[in-house]
């Protein structure tokens, strides 16, 4: 199972838009403060998400903060227990106050280090807290939107349009052309960074399209057969990524400068050594990266 | 390949940012004149996009008239020719100024009788003019947004921010247990409609587990394996459906009645005949949604 993938919620749609039934689940429950992007998390060396208790969140959130319900975990005796996630990023003070809970950090950062079901979790609360932070104007009429469904929509006053949270679907894939796979670096990267190509989806695409025309873009080869492989969802800000293998129809490169500073077909066994952080001067994706898994799947000859 | 995939265009994102690029590709375009909501088209029986010369659209155009450069495509003689939707919605003449180019038709309605490459190029041209006709605000500010990229994206005049085409990725799964397949009617859907079950993916989530998710939800059946099968961007209004197949723990359905007002289990032999239309008082998906063909792959026992 790819990190960030795995959560136990049960997200229960069927309820969160009863306003009591979600009052009723607030009692007991484990709040998630999230603060300017970064979550709170405890623990060494694997770290878990830091909750605090409800009367302590809201001190802290303020009139812009929304609250969403993320879903009921069942605990270690078998009770289940609502989770919600508290944005507190008008809070200034919101670190010291709850230094005693734990520490906020970057996610992304921080995925490797965390639990599996709480990096997805965290990933979950990240991604709605930050789409409510994007998304509090109607796009259809410019009026200001309200939280509705514990969090899980908006809704425009003026024109009634419903706005659910946007994932942005992108497709992530490894060219591969017989012994050897396809590893860029973007121009955006640090020098020394390697990973597969990547871009998100245009619409009236396919997957499957959609991996042809960005490898001919970026990389000028074109692609006989495309497999998809796993998905996951990337809450940086708000992207699902579907990774694939592609199959090169020629190894002749012609790069996109604007997007693409370097690219080089590598071995199984160089692949391998980029990700185990062998090569020299080179590093591969981290290993909570759909990019590392793809790669690791490939050298391992899946 | 299905039903509005397969477009030959080449979207050219390289250069759709360059207006002087993009002001010579107008001359000689192809233009495809959409008018609420509808795609122009012309032929009998196999209908074609109906283009018209550009000082046709021009006048036709409202200051609220979107243009958009969908492409280039390839002529006949081995030359290139750009193709462009433009919003005459505007207009109310619109149908009776072009009924020499064309009748104005629904894509979903034309879809069995158009050309595979004019539904996949109509798909894109609808899929763009909506999303611009429901995005003239920043979802951040409020602020008018402004057409930017030949109609590829908008950008907020205050605060910056670029906003892109929104696709909202979608799941659609055929439940197989043992020799049976499930099929379900919506309760929104008319009283003889069975197809397969779909729902929007939430944040947080990978693809199989949106397809557990909804097929638990809306049905009450666990489901182990999850397989991909194919993508279809459905631009009603805009979504990309991912077609899988989730082999089912258990026959025992508990359905959400607030969704789901009947589903049966059908052999392949019931479901052979929903297709072709010989189930008295029953009809299936038509032919042109990735509905049809997994259940027709599965039928066929791939």
């Amino acid at each position: 199972m790819l990190p960030f993938t795995g959560s136990p919620l049960d997200r229960r749609s069927d309820k969160r838009n009863d306003p009591a039934w979600v009052a009723e689940r607030l009692v007991g429950a484990r709040i998630l403060p999230l603060w300017q992007g970064q979550v709170l998390l405890t623990g060494s060396p694997v770290l878990k998400a830091a909750a605090v208790p409800l009367e302590v969140a809201q001190t802290l959130v303020t009139p812009q903060g929304v609250m969403v319900f993320l879903g009921l975990e069942e605990g270690d005796l078998g009770e289940t227990r609502a989770i919600f996630a508290f944005d507190v990023s008008g809070s200034v003070d919101a670190p010291e106050m709850l230094k005693s809970f734990g520490a906020f950090h970057d996610l992304r950062t921080a995925s490797l280090l965390l639990r599996h079901k709480d990096l997805a979790i965290l990933s979950q609360a990240k991604g709605m807290i930050e789409w409510h932070s994007r998304n509090g104007f109607c796009p259809r009429c410019g009026a200001k939107t309200e939280v509705a469904d514990a969090g899980t929509k908006r809704v425009c006053p003026l024109c009634g349009t419903e706005h659910f949270p946007r994932t942005d679907p992108a497709v992530i894939m490894l060219a591969t052309y017989g012994e050897r796979c396809l590893l860029a670096r973007n121009v955006n990267w640090t020098p020394d960074f390697y990973s597969c190509l990547a871009g998100f989806m245009e619409p009236g695409e396919s997957i499957e399209e959609a991996v042809r025309r960005e490898l001919q873009e970026e990389s000028g080869i074109a692609v006989g057969n495309v497999r998809y492989c796993a998905s996951q969802p990337w809450p940086f800000p708000a992207a699902l990524m579907m990774g694939c293998y592609a199959e090169a129809e020629s190894d002749a490169l012609t790069l996109d400068p604007t997007e693409i500073a370097d690219a080089v077909w590598m071995t199984r066994e160089e692949a391998r050594a980029l990700l185990e952080g062998q090569i020299e001067g080179r590093r591969g994706p981290i290993k909570s990266a759909i990019a590392w898994h793809l790669i690791d799947g490939w050298v391992r000859g899946r």
